[in-house]
Parts: structure tokens; sequence; C-alpha cells
């Protein structure tokens, strides 16, 4: 299964034409299908995700910037996220068998053709970056529009592809990988929310926890229930199940049990078959023994 | 995501031009995708597999019955295995979000139609049985071509479709729908093989274990370990996990460890699907919240 996906940021979350006009571009390339479309007024910024075979996904983007440039103007846009361009971000996420270096190579072919074909310059952002100052997507996008204007030239803020001038309605964007996320909840048999902020500071990387996880306590109000509610960043250093199981045990040391978990909105399959294959201790298992993993096209 | 399984079973093991042609018929289909073609030249029989969407896969199956009719003589078929048609068994498995209930619908009209277009008469089996006698394919094949030929005008042996008379030289045909079928085994960490017979006794479902296992207590040579070697026939009803900590119980009350387990072959994404949702107790969750399942087309 080649699947890639694809979650571009656009800087318009209050025109429903501008966003429709968008959107359309994606679903026009035959092989893509749109997940969703999440537009925030407040931010004036439109999140869209799409998935498909890695050469569509990457078409479709582009449509997409295109449209965006034509439809969009930086100079006037107001918003409380930081943006720097009309398409803002366009983050590659590897799923099935396709690996992160391919996406890293999607990211860096698209921002050639970004800044070859439609002239907008192009960063290089989070696994795709080429300097390690890229990495982080917030350094990347420091001045925001305004202020890149004037740094540009400056040598460690020339960008990856084309001129060290900005797009003059366009701006700037930034192509990159990065691993998806998965949004996931532990619910403890208490109302302690003391007890659940303690455990997400245990389990969580900057607290010295499993890395690639980001973890809150929070109350659930209706259900009176505290919750781990975490982030994990990249499934593929810290699993699901190993974070359950410590969340599981830091619960027990205070007496508490588990009432369940719960898993938001979409997830690759490898994610789960994961969780599966360290439950059930498999030798090894392939991706490609999912029978549904050899429909045609795939 | 809407796939069935198809996984008919031809008597014809011998020849490789037969059994290519046959296999041609599906794969001319679109939409359609052969996984796996194994003859047998003892049973002088090929089983073949293949997925796609419902009417793709009956298509198909369709065809590839047809074929096997102008190329295989029963008159003249010769080898271990049972048998009673030129194509022997049609069972569809239902996969993703189709239903058992969707794929007996489905056998019941690719029955007609073969009764109809090929004047080959056909007993639904398994779930698709309209009388309880047929759930069991050993006893629809009882006689096998030559004694059905004599029986075939019995009350209670007449086809479900078409004329209480073989077809000349293509016999009869059964089709039905079941479960996927989940080949797991747990592999122990000793060589006491008696143990794992043990174990696997308790497990089965015919030895009052979990329904829908059956569990054999074998030994791997090559590595000196006792398995419980189990064939898992309807994971909607029992499903890996409770059979490997059932197994991890037993084991440990000899002393006994889990070296790993092995799922060997293909099997369905729901089934290690439930294995995670399980391990994790996770509250609630949906197959469309596995990305890959949103792919166009499924």
């Amino acid at each position: 299964m080649r699947v890639v996906e694809c979650v571009p940021n656009f800087s318009e979350g209050r025109r429903p034409e501008v966003i429709e006009a968008i959107v359309a571009q994606a679903k026009g390339v035959p092989g893509v299908t749109v997940l969703d479309v999440n537009p925030d007024h407040d931010h004036n910024r439109v999140v869209v995700t799409f998935i498909g075979e890695p050469q569509a996904v990457s078409e479709a983007a582009f449509r997409c910037c295109r449209k965006a440039s034509e439809l969009i103007d930086l100079n006037v846009h107001q918003g409380e996220h930081p943006r720097m361009g009309a398409t803002d971000v366009i983050p590659f996420v590897p799923l099935g068998e396709v690996t992160m270096e391919e996406c890293v190579e999607l990211a860096s072919a698209l921002g050639e053709r970004i800044a070859r074909e439609l002239s907008i310059p192009v960063y290089l952002y989070e696994r795709a970056a080429r300097i390690p100052e890229r990495q982080n997507l917030a350094d990347v996008r420091r001045g925001e529009f305004e202020g890149i204007r004037d740094t540009i030239m400056e040598p460690e803020r020339r960008p990856d592809f084309g001129e060290a001038k900005l797009h003059p309605t366009a701006g700037i964007t930034a192509v990159g990988a990065r691993p998806p996320l998965v949004a996931f909840n532990v619910n403890l048999d208490t109302d302690n929310l003391k007890l659940a902020k303690r455990i997400a500071k245990r389990v969580r990387e900057s607290g010295g926890g499993f890395k690639a996880v980001k973890a809150l306590g929070v109350m659930l109000g209706e259900r009176n229930l505290a919750q781990v509610s975490m982030n994990m960043v990249d499934f593929t250093v810290t699993g699901l199940l190993p974070v359950y199981e410590a969340i599981k045990a830091y619960a027990a040391e205070a007496g508490v049990g588990i009432v369940g978990s719960e898993i938001i909105g979409l997830l690759p399959m490898q994610a789960m078959l994961d969780v599966a294959v360290e439950a059930l201790k498999v030798e090894s298992f392939e991706i490609a023994q999912v029978l549904e993993t050899h429909l045609r096209g795939k």
C-alpha cells in the first residue's frame, strides 16, 4: 500500500468560496481523497487533509498551492495564527509502506516545483529540513510574512528553493515531511485531576518520560473523570501500548484503575498493528499480511 | 472499505494450463486482485484466493466457474480430496465493512446465476445454507460426484438452485459464506510437547475451551520448542488476545513462559484492530478511524 497523507494549511478561514475553490483542486486529482476540511475564523486559516498515492498527493498539493496564490493576498490577511504564505505549510506524512525518506524527497521535489512554476520561494522544514535550524516550524516562520520580507536576503534566511524575494501576494511556503500524529487519551477511574497531571508529567518527553509523547492532565467534565490526554507525535518511536501500560501502572500505585481509552480522529493502520503485534508478542509481522493492503491500486 | 475475499476450489491440480486459464478469468475482472494460487497434485485440486469489491469478486467467481466447466470433466477426474464439481466450492468471506449477511446474499445471487447460465446445480452451504443440514460442507459433499448423481433426486438432496440433475461433466457446485480464518500459533519456552498438547486441549472448543478455536500441540523441530498451533475459525466470536492470554496463564501454571507467537499468512485488518482495541481498552473504535480505509474506491 503506497499512501501518503498531506495536511496543507492555507491562510484563509473566512471566505467559504475561496476555501472551496482550493479544496476543489485536490478533489480534481484522480486517486486523491479529501478526508477533512477544517477552517478557523479567528485564525483565518484552513487545515485540509487528503490522502492517496505519493505522486497524486503531490500533484494535489501543487494545484491547491497554485489556486491559493491566485485568491489570497497576504498584504491584506489578518488572523491570530502566525503565517508567512497564502499556502503556509505543506507537510507530507508517510503511511503504509511509504518511508519518511520518500516523503522527504516528495517535499523537495514539490518545493522545487512551487518555486520554479509559481515564483513562490520555499523553505524545507521538519524531517525535510536541510539545515538543523529549519527542523522547527516556529523558527522557520519567525517574523511572518511582513518580517521575512526584510530578512530573507540574510544568508541564514535564504529559501531552499527560489529567489531570496517573497512572492508579492503569496509570500513564502514551508514544505516538509513529518510522522503521523495520534491523539490518544486514557481515562482514569477517579476525579483526581492532580493524579492525571502527575501521571502526564511522568509519561511525557519533557518530563523525562517517553520520547515523542506530549501529555496533559485534564478533567472530563461530563463524566467527572480525570484524563491523561496525549499527542503521540511519532508512534514509530513510542507506540501506544507501552504508554498505556505505564499509565496503568502509575495509576495502580495510587490505587486507581483505568476506565478505558480514546483514540481521537484518524490514525495510520500501522499504529494499531504495532499495538496488536506487541500485545501478542508476534515474532515477525509484515503489513502485507493484512488482506486489505492487497487491494488493487494500493 | 467494501471488500470481499473469495476462496474457490477447482478440481484440477495437475494441468498448469488449465489452472492458468481459470485464474486468468479472475485477473481479467477490474478491481479484483488474485492473492494466491495453491495447486495440490495429490488432491488434484487448486485453491485460489482473490479479493475486491463484492460485485467484482462475484463476477470473477462466475467467470472462473464457467471456464472450469469448459475445461474439467469430473467423469475422468481422480484425486485424494473429496469433490463433486469442476468448481467444487465457492466461499465468500466478508472483510472491512462488509457483513456476513451481504456475503450470504452474494452467495445466493451467484448460485442462482450459475444454475441459470451454466446449467450447473448449486448447493448453498455454511452461513449461506437454507437448511441446517447444509451448514457442514462434508455433509453437502457426501457421495461426491459419482454418488450425488444417483441421490440428487431425493427430496433432502435436491439442489438449492437448478434442476435435480448433475451437469454431465461439471457436476454440482457449493456456494457459501463463512468468516475469515486466522492461523495463529503460540510458541512455549519449553520442549515439553505434552504441555503444549494439554494447553491446546484446554483452549479449543472441542475441549470445552474457547468457541471457534481449533488447537493442536506440536513440536517446532528446528527450534526445539513446543507450540500451540491454532485455527481461529471466527475471530469475531473469539479474538486472538484472550486466547493468547489464556495460553500464557496456562503455561505459567507449569512455570513456562511464552517465546512469542506467529500469524501465518493473511488475515483481515479487523482481527488485528480487535487485538489493539482490547489491549488498550479503547472505549469506542470504528474501522473508519484507520486512515487507509478512506482510499478512493474502497
